[in-house]
């Protein structure tokens, strides 16, 4: 992964790093921080290792300018507290004086300490401090650490996280992620820092911890940025010897075979079926027949022989057939002994509905199942879910009420009162759903193995998750940058605050990572987050209605100028831009329009506009080209009431996309309860549009742009 | 206005001020500023003015360490440029050099300047820099500002604003207003500033332009904040000399005297009022009927006898009787002309709903009614509005459908287009109003004024106020402070975005001001701001519904643990406070909930549990004193189906209200559709409750915390 066009010197750091295994120690020496800097190209001052006081005075001549002084010895780590360290020492005498006081200082805090000298370090300054650094992530593994040095900038936490290693280009972009960019780019007639040259030290030590995964924790803190170059003024490296499990991973081969038999079985069992009202095991198998599934279903019960009609084996071995997938309505401690049989039987994929593991404090019976589905070669979708839909197969594997309004959305959620809410809603705004997944405890596959499923499924064409944590996070971001460059993933990402972070470990024992490196890490991966469970909900539902914008120019039309002043706020929030108007555009937008209503953009038409102002500026701002999107202000009038405006706007982008302009409209309807029924209306014709809000409609379009930049497509 | 215990030299001050005004300049040399900062006791460093070299070497002498040195003339305003500013001299030779190169370098630059010396002033350093200023805000007049020096937060825009006079409360909340707080507050072992020195320096500065308005700009920038002082390091001050008018205000009896009338009429007259069908004359005839006003209804119109059964009337100088308020709905053209006969009425309020004023271009129409107002001793509502609502009195003044839940929120809207979203989402959530008002093109009364009357109005419990921009900001924020320790107020401010501001502007022609000034001293004059439309209208429902809280502690109970995080997620950004659990309360919920569900808070009661559970922890949620509101998460079982818990919800919560107990409670209702039906029923059981969103129900309650502490209720 290493960026190949440099020539680094492997083995010298190797080296160093060895010894310091070899020694038991956890972290490096500034001189071999220097060393490792030095074998990668990461700029750091002149400096040597004086032996003596001469020593000292030669090097500080030589290095030129004020020098720093730092003692040097492998049993004092605490420098600054042992008197090892003095700063901008001048001139031959004081350079000497320095040299005798820190030997003395040193010996005085700790006798017995091995000294190698004193390090003697070019003493930089000017230009603008920034800290460059890499950390070992729990979820993510090796991750990248740009900001601005100093301790405002530690108070406002402005800095950025990339999961590495981190290209160029990448780099760049973390110096335009921070919030104080600018000070980059020089202000107040400031110079501004050699962008490039940061960039060369972000990716030389992304490159390092890659090559290099014992070193833990890396930090160049500061690193002088100027406009001739970087250089990093101190080290810091700490190492983890220790063996890390890497999580068990499978190729997306493997995935698709099993996933592929898991959504589109021909067969499937039921482990504890039940022919009683009220069990689970009764839903499941009442949910599987009425929702119309039209391949196998084996009820397995050991005391039945027949199961709402079907015929009921006493065990799983007993099925004559293939069997794709098993789902499980027993009680916990039943699971482990089906599961072996579920193996034998060679199923391929386990749906383990039932509770009372990791989630109760039940890590043991957990462990247990995971190592008995690993050897048997079934992969395991639960424990602690509610199952799993997947409509294009009628297939409605849980003990909820059934779900039918076919569509390209597929939702997933880690938590089962969640995916509740996502069955509601989706009923309630009659969302097109292809899955609805349960992911619980993810004792195995989680959000990767189904992004990975989703890629390549036909009929799905957007993934909506909801998620507390991430097992692999470099699966799930090496999975959702393969996927979001063709189908968008929207991402609810719980826990995002301390005290969300706090209930999250309590409820799922899962370790929830900082959010800034999430928020950070997962729009890296190309995904949409969602900040709240609506927007995620809305954001499913009005992505794939809306077409993908063609540029960034976007048109606000409204009958009500205050409505229009409300949307504009609301285009500058969600990150859009207000098309500035061409002169040709302002006047044949004016035509249509009386003389006051207010021309630029927003377009204001007025309130007491007829049908025909509404249609000839939507179809205007459709038909040209230079045009990307249209956010439609309607108010309520008895001119243009709102079923009047719904069916136009309707049948005007209808017209448009039968000569093949595809653009994305969303509407906000002020007005009175009809407007409800118009923008259902609407949003049935390919118009994502609200009643009672300026913010939803331009959130939504926001959330396709979001997704169509980090796409490439515009 | 000034703080009276302290004894300042306005003589001083308005000597320097005289002075300048005299030689008619618009700002103050440094020593000017200097002297004005004397007279009111801000610190400044020591300093004088030399006429010669050696004057200089003495003063640098005295004055003790580096000092800068500047030239001081009336002709040289750009004294860098001039090549007039030395810093950091030290000892006798370097500030004669100093000395003799300055009035070189300025002769050179003016060879006309009259030079009046050099000062030579003490160079502060260490400690933190901030920025203490004072502003001329178009909307509020004077504002102070406040923040941290330097080029990183210039960029940042860490700042914060407060309405003048600033008493030492206020100052202090300035320093806790910015981001970067916790600097002044001493960070990495660093030392707090002192606060009391740099409130003192705020609170000085405030008195000084609230004794001098024609103060129009005032910066210490940068004033060093040390741990044991603060002191202004460069002063600048600008001046207005111009004459502003100073907006009309009425008496607080004056505003109640026409607003009730306006509101409470004995009898309305409809100006324009018209028997044909699709004419607003009709319409809001009809209304008045339909609507059920129990008053005298006027119809005036030149050509008939009779409207809608009611005597209609040529003039309205023909109307027998008293009239309380008369509704426009001629064109604008014959405004004028009719309101002068309003006048000689003695008609009070005119209800101007025509539009063709201001808002069109025709400024010259509105100021002329306006003027015929004055005169006629009439105030006006309007123009280019829908009308009013005012439900206590079943009065339905507009030319929209009629609205008769009556209930304690009173709604108001600059924009018609907002009125109508208003009225809509009213209807639909049947949400008890009080009054809907239309503010338009706020030629005359405006928020202030309806604000004083909804103080004192019985019938009204809380205010939403949507608004674009406002025409006296001081009355607003006089009223405001009135009102919102007695009923919330909640302002959607419209136009907080740059481009939003812009959009404003072409709408009404209104100068929307800069966000973060409006931010701010909204907080401060104690009104919730809502920042979408959907928020403003749901805190107006939402608030009333819930008692005030009794204090911070904040206890999640849930069924859905993945709802548990989300609503920990939405309590941190509300600025709620999830409550550290004691030790035998913790131990009490325990008892009722399974082995494996979360103690501490949020309460994870687990999923598959029957309706005493939830009845048991709410009970016990309510009726533990420690505990101050509830937020509850539901999630849907077969167990405990959402109407269930609806109603044992419902009822537990009316069982504590009859006890005398309290307590705010929001829910979440994650699951199937059925949860639509609950959440409503719990809406109307004083429970505020949504499906599918965790978000919306923690927002409200945190609305209702922000009131409940600005009002100084908690």
């Amino acid at each position: 992964m290493a960026n190949e066009s440099v020539a680094y010197d492997k083995d010298a750091v190797r080296e160093v790093l060895d010894k310091a295994r070899a020694e038991g120690r956890e972290s490096l020496t500034a001189p071999e921080g220097r060393r490792v800097c030095e074998a990668y190209g990461i700029p750091t001052p002149g400096e040597g290792l004086a032996g003596t006081a001469d020593e000292a005075v030669r090097l500080a001549g030589e290095l030129g300018g004020p020098v720093a002084m730092k003692i040097v010895s492998p049993d004092i780590l605490h420098k600054t507290e042992a008197g090892g360290v003095k700063i901008g020492i001048s001139g031959d005498d004081a350079v000497r004086g320095a040299f005798d006081e820190i030997i003395a200082n040193a010996k005085a805090y700790n006798a017995e300490a091995s000294i190698d000298g004193i390090q003697v370090q070019q003493m930089l300054s000017g230009g603008q401090e920034v800290i460059i650094g890499a950390t070992t992530d729990p979820t993510f593994g090796k991750v990248i650490i740009f900001g601005l040095g100093g301790v405002l900038v530690e108070v406002l936490k402005d800095v950025t996280f990339r999961l590495a290693p981190v290209d160029h280009a990448t780099a760049i972009s973390m110096l335009d992620g921070i919030k104080a960019a600018e000070i980059l780019r020089g202000v107040r007639g400031g110079e501004a820092v050699d962008a490039d040259a940061l960039a060369d030290v972000i990716t030389r030590l992304s490159d390092l911890v890659t090559d290099f995964p014992q070193i833990s924790e890396f930090d160049l803190n500061p690193v002088f940025a100027r406009p001739d170059g970087a250089s990093a003024a101190d080290v810091r490296i700490l190492l983890d010897n220790t063996d890390h499990a890497e999580p068990v991973r499978y190729s997306q081969e493997e995935i698709l075979a099993t996933m592929s038999r898991m959504m589109r079985p021909k067969a499937v069992a039921v482990i504890g079926a039940s022919a009683e009202n009220g069990k689970i095991g009764n839903s499941v198998m009442k949910n599987l027949i009425n929702g119309g599934y039209a391949g196998e279903i084996y009820p397995i019960n050991p005391k039945a022989d027949e199961i709402l009609g079907r015929k009921a084996y006493k065990n799983i071995g007993d099925v004559p057939g293939d069997v794709d997938v098993a789902v499980f309505t027993v009680p916990a401690k039943f699971v482990p002994q089906a599961l072996r049989e579920v193996g034998e039987k060679n199923i391929p994929a386990a749906v383990l509905i039932p509770s009372g593991f990791a989630e109760t404090g039940n890590h043991e019976l957990q462990d247990e199942i995971v190592k008995i589905a690993r050897e048997g070669g079934v992969r395991l979708l639960g424990p602690n879910i509610y199952g799993y839909y997947y409509t294009p197969q009628d297939l409605c594997a849980t003990f909820c009420t059934p779900y039918d309004v076919k569509g390209g959305v597929a939702l997933t959620s880690q938590s089962g009162g969640i995916g509740m809410a996502i069955l509601g809603f989706s009923r309630t705004s009659k969302m097109g759903v292809s899955a609805i997944v349960g992911l619980g405890n993810k004792s195995d596959l989680d959000e990767d193995d189904l992004l990975t499923y989703f890629e390549q499924d036909p009929d799905t064409n957007i993934v909506a998750m909801h998620l507390e944590d991430l097992k692999d996070g470099r699966s799930f971001v090496e999975a959702a940058q393969r996927i979001t460059k063709k189908k968008p993933v929207v991402v609810l990402k719980a826990g995002r605050t301390a005290l969300g972070a706090k209930a999250a470990s309590s409820h799922t024992g899962a370790l929830a990572g900082d959010d800034k490196v999430y928020d950070d890490i997962l729009k890296q991966s190309g995904v949409v987050r969602a900040y709240s469970l609506n927007d995620m909900l809305e954001f499913a539902r009005g992505i794939p209605v809306l077409p993908t914008p063609k540029g960034e120019n976007v048109v606000i039309i409204t009958g009500a100028g205050g409505s229009g002043v409300l949307l504009s706020d609301a285009v500058v929030e969600n990150g859009l831009s207000l098309m500035e108007m061409p002169k040709d555009l302002d006047e044949a937008f004016k035509a249509f329009i009386p003389p006051f209503g207010a021309s630029g953009n927003p377009i204001d038409i007025t309130g007491g506009e007829p049908p025909s102002t509404y249609e000839a500026t939507i179809r205007l701002g459709l038909e040209d080209d230079r045009i990307h999107a249209l956010i439609l202000g309607y108010w309520h009038t008895i001119v243009t009431p709102p079923m009047v405006f719904a069916e136009l706007t309707a049948r005007v982008v209808a017209e448009a996309r039968a000569k093949g302009i595809e653009k994305p409209v969303v509407a906000s309807l002020a007005g009175d309860v009809e407007v409800e029924e118009a923008s259902d209306y609407l949003y049935q014709h390919g118009v994502v549009a609200y009643p009672y809000t300026t913010e939803k409609p331009v959130a939504v379009l926001g959330a396709k742009y979001r997704w169509a930049r980090s796409a490439g497509l515009i």
